[in-house]
């Protein structure tokens, strides 16, 4: 049966940030049009340094078998034994450089995540998963298409609804089951010094 | 009068998303400790590659009004203008290398940009606005907080209540209370290639 996880917070989160993780089996149900819309226009929302959008994505569907393994081959062998169980794939890809001086943009990387984020919040709201992959071959994913200088891809992206973890290869199928895990907010969080706690935290 | 603004969007998304908006007039209303720690509680449970949790934050609020002025002075002059009007700041530090195996982590900012987006789902959840900026002095914020080698201040964060944009300089106020605005959703999505329209959205 699907598991469901919920974050062992040290201190109270909205109920879709506490349910979110990332899975590696998924059912075998496909995400329909208009829901997958719903979280691109998710991402599209993100904030950007100087409003630049950096974000790109890359998007196959398992009712295109053709475009769907193509993708699938981008992502490394180790990725792609659970994520062809995901009825979508997609590769995130950053514009390296701003439109406005054609000067690099040390947040184009940063702006992904966060548009990337917004994708897996209104995954969350609606039910689906989202597990993303830093493991993708990333000169594959340029020939394969045709991502043009000043360009990047960034991460995979594998999401759909919540699998069976009996259906994952062995090796595979009691990290699923795991809690996730953190380490403590007071090793992220520090006051008026590097390494210095926070007074809150106190 | 404060100002509330919806995103125009193309297809249907969570409220929490639709309200987000990145505000310079900030309420004179504190944020209650509990409260704050949500957001970085939420910052915490964002994903990453190899769970590195790269991030780090910086936090300084308006009733230590010594340690406030030395984050303030860590954003470039045009930001202070009106950051200083916010109760929270924050500096986000990306950590440049894996833990596992000190090689460069190419997602580093990526998932720094992932953890502030949970911050501000969080945020926006319990009625207080982000406004991140790339506008920092990344120097001074190293010598201020004794940053270490190997970490990397990321982005500037002002968080507060939405204030009243008759409270901000005049040059500010009319970008205030414009819409925002995103390029459309065919311009950051595609399909078999590079440039070519998602079938979804034809």
């Amino acid at each position: 049966m699907a598991v469901e996880k919920l974050a062992a917070t040290q201190y109270p989160v909205h109920e879709l940030i506490q349910r979110r993780w990332s899975p590696r089996a998924f059912a075998n149900r496909s995400v329909d049009p208009a829901t997958l819309l719903s979280l691109l226009e998710a991402a599209r929302w993100a904030p950007s340094c100087f409003n630049e959008q950096p974000w790109r994505y890359l998007v196959a569907t398992r009712e295109n078998p053709a475009e769907y393994e193509r993708m699938l081959a981008c992502l490394v062998e180790g990725n792609q034994l659970w994520a062809k169980q995901a009825p979508v794939l997609m590769l995130s890809v950053a514009k390296l450089a701003f439109a406005h001086n054609g000067q690099p943009n040390r947040h184009a990387y940063h702006d992904v995540g966060a548009a990337s984020a917004y994708l897996t919040f209104e995954a969350t709201a609606v039910g689906l998963y989202v597990h993303q992959m830093a493991g993708i071959l990333v000169d594959r994913a340029r020939e394969t298409y045709a991502i043009p200088e000043g360009f990047e891809a960034v991460a995979g992206i594998a999401l759909g609804y919540l699998g069976d973890p009996g259906t994952l290869p062995e090796t595979l199928r009691e990290r699923e089951i795991m809690p996730s895990t953190r380490q403590p907010l007071e090793s992220m969080v520090f006051g008026g010094h590097w390494g210095e706690k926070l007074a809150l935290l106190k």
